[in-house]
């Protein structure tokens, strides 16, 4: 997006300055606001044209049955699908009796704004109707970042030349119509009509509100309306419903340089278990108070809300203004996809759209609460909280398929498993560890054992269970034989090395939590003899190793597979699942995404460097990157292993994938994990940060593209600011009583508001290895220099 | 079934003499009648009460869409399904105005009888009617092996004490309702309401015919019917026909010991090219045909057709009257199966029943085509064909995979993939080389050089270059990744032995075919080059080992995989793949069907006899038989490696298979693999026959339970018979000009009429290793001491 002409590059904000409406459904994702239960594409306020309308309330989802031609034990038979819901952001317009619609007539300027600090989407239009009336639009929107079921929309109307006839149509309208989506792409979401089926359709004197309950699931969901109007003398407000659309209609007249404000607060409110009353006095209840509030007071409380968090996690880059103002986007995204999803999922593309119907995966725990937990941890203890609400569930489906433990579901709003294809679904068993993992994470850079205990053990424990009854010993070593790795090229191999280490983390934390909290321990079941087969497997976990070519295979085998040919392979094959089959994807060395460069990336401490130099090398050779979860993660083994132009790359990558919509499908939705990953290349991989048993360690380095990288992060509540130059890095404590961290192999203490410089050692440079033919990241360096 | 009390042992019939209707749809499978062309289920004259109603036309199906929750590349989207096409046999019967149905009235005696030699079903029936009326009705039902679209029933009706006024129907139905199938098993297939669309409807004298257009495929297809009666004078008869009816209507009244008799005659013709007359007037031309051979014309007729068959193929046993019984109906239903399919494909149930929609596999050309080709070797000409007749769609889909040759779908009625579920379909690749097997073995059995020039170098061809361009090179071998061998309960793994000796076998016929017939070589486009590289591959061809375990891996890494809980499973978890998850079903040591031990059946010249041995007890324990392609092959090879009692085991449980319902599926149709396999665990397993290079080769051996084994078979256009006693073989040439046969490792020349006798060589007999607990087959000659 960012290289096509109507878009500029802002530090703060995404600006479109023409509308092409080719590319409409993909600037509808990129200016959703959403706070992380409530969220909005990016929809003109008219309603049409559109690519794709969509409201959603996190969790509010539909049933559909999962057909299988040939069924088979164990297959879920009904999945969940993300519904578009009442829509509020609707506001139409007539001038002199022609419906404002950017198709006819003549748009004489338009101009779209993403404020990523004040967190509203701004609109501006000039328009001229096919008789020959000027107006101006001019739109505020924003979606509460602090009443979560809030939003509100500043709508103001001037005519430019001579007097006009307004109408003005503020809607909610259930049920739209959504275009028909092709069917081939397996990534994009099903149909499903007319999901909602009307409870309660009330008006009143400038307000309106719809309930609705959700055909299959039962889900009662309400919206409400009210509106202030500043307008000249003689207009007229009036209001009326039926079971699908409330409307509160104001006929005006303007004069040259008059204006008509309308401004329009809306309430949300869902549940699954409360009563129809119930919802509709939530939903009333919340609209009043956001009434109360005020637009100022409103728009008050978000920038306040969006100063501190940037306080906390801004990123700056010195000498690439692309990639500073997409990190931000990216950063932005993130926070509006968890900020407020509190004991709901984080989905894979937030609330921005119907991608893989709105499901959460694993990428989640990985990529997304790893920004989170150095710029809100409180949202990452939400998002595991949810993962533990699921854990009845969970504990089922592990039984279901002949295991101990707890076997969370691949892809999931509700916690069952909705994968209809189990070799890359319920076979990826690795998102139980991944889940590990981030509690792991989340209690070191925080500290909260409370969280720990009450509950991150029981997840540890539960998991862990999962991998010991999964594993099995042959031969003096533990193997986990027939499960998926991260890559979804390759499936149901023996010993996939992450897989493996990250059981292995999994089983020997969940060990030493249960030592740490042992009447908690002891309350879930756990003896000690337990925790001592946990810590056996651990011990003896198979990592495979081609001692011919001196890297890890992938998985077991994975090595002697042949290489795909990629000399044959054009441009329009990829993504290559589009075009070839499965069988011969799963069967050759080709990679979709990092799968052992992952491993190296999160369980770095378990290569030598000598081993992530060679299986850097080698898998960069045959990883194609038909996801968004690589780029990052290979610039920051790039980063590691001395490639540092080349992770500048990735991280020009990861960064852009939306903006630029790299993948042609940012109309579905925003890939969270990719933004998130913007922040990982950025912070983890230049910026070099790790938390390595309890200390916080930072290994920056910058390629000679760059002149400098400042970024801030918290640590166990303080918040850290790191400077890095070429040769030096500058650390400065921001705030909290003082703090320790590591420069490369050094402590460095801060004490609150001192600077202190340290050296960055030199570092081995590398060639960079190819990647498949056609396959490289676009050169930033030659984007400079060129 | 045999151990029924309404089933009684007979050497040449299948007798029922009590009617249990809680196993009515088992009986109809076991009752069916069929040539390969038409086929029907022995479903009662009067149509109800019935288990499943079924007539079937080979390769008259439907279309069905094939659902996807998760697409993918390459998925078939439509698949096919045997549809019930127009009911022939039904003939109803009103006595005194009440209708006969065995549910109501009292039913005094009741027999049916499947006779072998005469290939009739007959059926007796005496019944009193709820108002007290008795008739006995008899019906002798035939579907003719000489006129391949005809079928005929004779129907008569006696009045047994007083006077009855008798009304019979005698109908042809379309479009009948079906009952409801479980939807739990995958193994059986959909249902298609209503998927005949009226064309044509006719009445006539004595007769009439429907003529229907199968919904989506398009197919057409006609049904006529004429009769014959003999009944007391005033007898009326009558014709009627609507859309889904035509029927004759006879009126009489039976004075005591009076019959009525009625002879009908049906002719049935389809097409897929042909129009609407041309179906019609096939159909009616077919039945007068029928009419003027006349009743006892068609049963002479057949019954000649099948003593010349059993002139070449009779198998009998001293010492087992029910394996006696069993082994011949499981060779005549093999015959009915594939007889007259001439260009059409032998389908897993033959014409018995809907199961697996009416789909041929891979079983056809590795189980049923070994019977035949030493029974009826032109119907392994016609069955390969078929095959031959496909390859279009078969390189078609190579291609579409991305793979030079021909790749044969996994289970289809047209040649199109219908599997939906790609690991255990598409990826079992080694449904080429069975076809290259077939080719090669028929060539071999018979020297047809023509065929092999013909038709069975092309097929030989276009397997060997797919096989060629799947495998890959590495380390000095030609390594085959990622495919499915036979045994279902693993899947999609690297190096399978059975399918890489399949290939390396594939591989190397195809290039000496090539030599044989250089110009038929040079016209497929067969370069030098090209068979030199089939050559190098199959020398090169990787066939892994366990040098520890010193047994075959039945594929790489396959004992490393932890075995199976097999004392954890108790018995109302088999078939296992209703109870677990494939996912765990395929990382572990548990064997559905024979694959490993297979290969050792087909490819003996691969193996010593220690790795025989050793692996055969290897894989035993190992193996649940969760498959009814299983115990044959078992069978086969605990015959050579010294298991004698256990092989016996082996043929009562392949040759019992159906009619003592061992899978409880016989309902949906017979398995006319393991028919076959009833005849290869005794012929090529005891009698040890098997054609090597151009020689017969015959090892036999005789289990302690047996007193006899005596067998016939076609070779090279010479009729054999060979009787095992104990300690003792001895061969005679039926007819011929001579022929020498091996005897172990000695030739025996054979003229025509003169006895060889042969000593057998004593065998080193082993102890049996043990099934699975719980899945030891049943013993026979605890049944026979017991």
């Amino acid at each position: 997006m960012i290289r096509h002409p109507a878009f500029t590059v802002d530090p703060w904000s995404i600006i479109e300055s023409e509308l092409d409406l080719g590319i409409l459904a993909t600037t509808e994702s990129l200016f959703a606001l959403s706070n992380g239960h409530l969220g909005m594409r990016g929809n003109l306020d008219e309603g049409e044209p559109h690519g794709l309308p969509g409201t959603y309330l996190n969790s509010v989802y539909e049933l559909r049955p999962l057909p299988y031609a040939e069924a088979g034990y164990g297959y879920p038979e009904s999945g969940q699908t993300v519904v578009n819901v009442t829509n509020g952001k609707l506001i139409r317009l007539l001038v002199d009796a022609e419906p404002f619609d950017v198709r006819y007539g003549q748009l004489l300027s338009h101009r779209r704004e993403l404020d990523l600090r004040a967190g509203v989407l701004r609109r501006e239009v000039r328009w001229r109707s096919p008789s020959g009336a000027q107006v101006r639009v001019s739109s505020t929107r924003m979606v509460s970042l602090v009443e979560r079921g809030v939003a509100a929309i500043h709508y103001e109307v001037e005519a430019l030349e001579a007097p006009v006839r307004i109408v003005v149509q503020s809607e909610l309208v259930a049920n739209e119509a959504l275009p028909p989506r092709p069917a081939e792409d397996p990534r994009v979401s099903a149909i499903l009509e007319q999901p909602l089926v009307g409870e309660e359709s009330l008006a009143w004197a400038g307000g309106g509100m719809l309930v609705h309950r959700v055909r299959r699931s039962g889900l009662l969901l309400a919206a409400a309306m009210e509106h202030g109007l500043d307008a000249p003398e003689g207009s007229e407000m009036s209001s009326e419903c039926s079971a699908d659309v409330a409307r509160v209609t104001v006929i005006s007249t303007l004069e040259p340089s008059k204006r008509l404000v309308l401004t329009k607060f809306l309430g949300y409110g869902w549940s699954a278990e409360r009563s129809r009353p119930a919802i509709h006095d939530q939903a009333r209840g919340m609209l009043q108070a956001a009434r109360h509030t005020g637009w100022a007071g409103l728009l008050g409380a978000q920038r306040e809300f969006l100063d501190k968090f940037w306080a906390g996690v801004d990123v700056e880059i010195d000498g690439d203004h692309e990639v500073q103002q997409a990190v931000r986007f990216s950063i932005f995204h993130v926070l509006q996809a968890g900020a407020r999803a509190e004991g709901r999922p984080i989905a894979a593309k937030g609330l921005t759209g119907p991608g893989y119907d709105g499901h959460a995966f694993w990428d989640t725990e990985i990529y997304v609460l790893g920004l989170l937990g150095h710029s809100r941890p409180e949202s990452v203890a939400d998002a595991l909280r949810w993962r533990h609400s699921t854990l009845p569930l969970a504990r089922d489906r592990a039984r279901q398929l002949g295991f101990s433990g707890a076997a969370f579901p691949w892809r999931t709003i509700n916690g069952e498993e909705c994968s209809a294809y189990w070799p890359a679904g319920t076979a990826a068993f690795h998102i139980g560890a991944d889940i590990a993992y981030a509690v792991e994470r989340y209690v070191r850079a925080t500290g909260d054992q409370k969280f720990e205990e009450e509950i991150g053990l029981e997840l540890l424990v539960e998991t862990a269970r999962l991998w010991h009854s999964i594993g099995h010993r042959h031969d003096g070593t533990f193997r986990i034989d027939g499960v998926t790795g991260p890559d979804e090229y390759s499936a149901v191999a023996d010993n996939n090395v992450y897989t493996n280490l990250m059981a292995q983390l999994n089983l020997a934390v969940a060990a030493q939590a249960c030592a740490r909290h042992p009447d908690k321990a002891a309350a879930l079941g756990v003896l000690d003899g337990e925790t001592a087969s946990w810590l056996d497997a651990a011990r003896d976990m198979y990592i495979p190793f081609d001692q011919d070519l001196g890297v890890h295979p992938q998985a077991e085998g994975f090595t002697d597979h042949e290489v795909w040919d990629f000399a044959r392979t054009h441009a329009g094959q990829y993504p290559l699942m589009l075009h070839f089959p499965y069988f011969d994807l799963y069967r050759k060395q080709v990679v979709k995404q990092a799968d052992l460069v992952l491993a190296m990336y999160l369980r770095g401490d378990m290569f030598t460097t000598e081993q992530m130099v060679r299986n850097f090398d080698y898998y960069e050779r045959i990883t194609v990157r038909d996801s968004s979860l690589s780029a990052c993660v290979q610039a920051v083994v790039a980063a590691e292993t001395g490639h540092l132009e080349l992770a500048y790359d990735y991280v020009g990558e990861s960064s852009l994938l939306d903006l630029a919509d790299l993948e042609h499908d940012t109309r579905d939705g925003l890939h969270v994990a990719a933004l998130a990953g913007a922040w990982v290349a950025l912070v983890e991989g230049l910026g070099g940060v790790r938390v390595e048993e309890s200390r916080l360690v930072l290994r920056p380095r910058l390629p000679d593209t760059l002149r400098g990288l400042r970024f801030r992060l918290l640590y166990r509540g303080q918040r850290l600011q790191v400077e890095v130059r070429a040769g030096e890095a500058r650390y400065r404590l921001l705030d909290g009583d003082g703090l320790s961290v590591w420069h490369y192999d050094t402590e460095v203490p801060l004490k609150s508001g001192m600077d202190e410089r340290r050296e960055i050692p030199p570092m081995e440079l590398r060639t960079a290895p190819a990647q498949p033919m056609g396959r490289a990241p676009r050169s930033r360096r030659r984007r400079h220099r060129g």
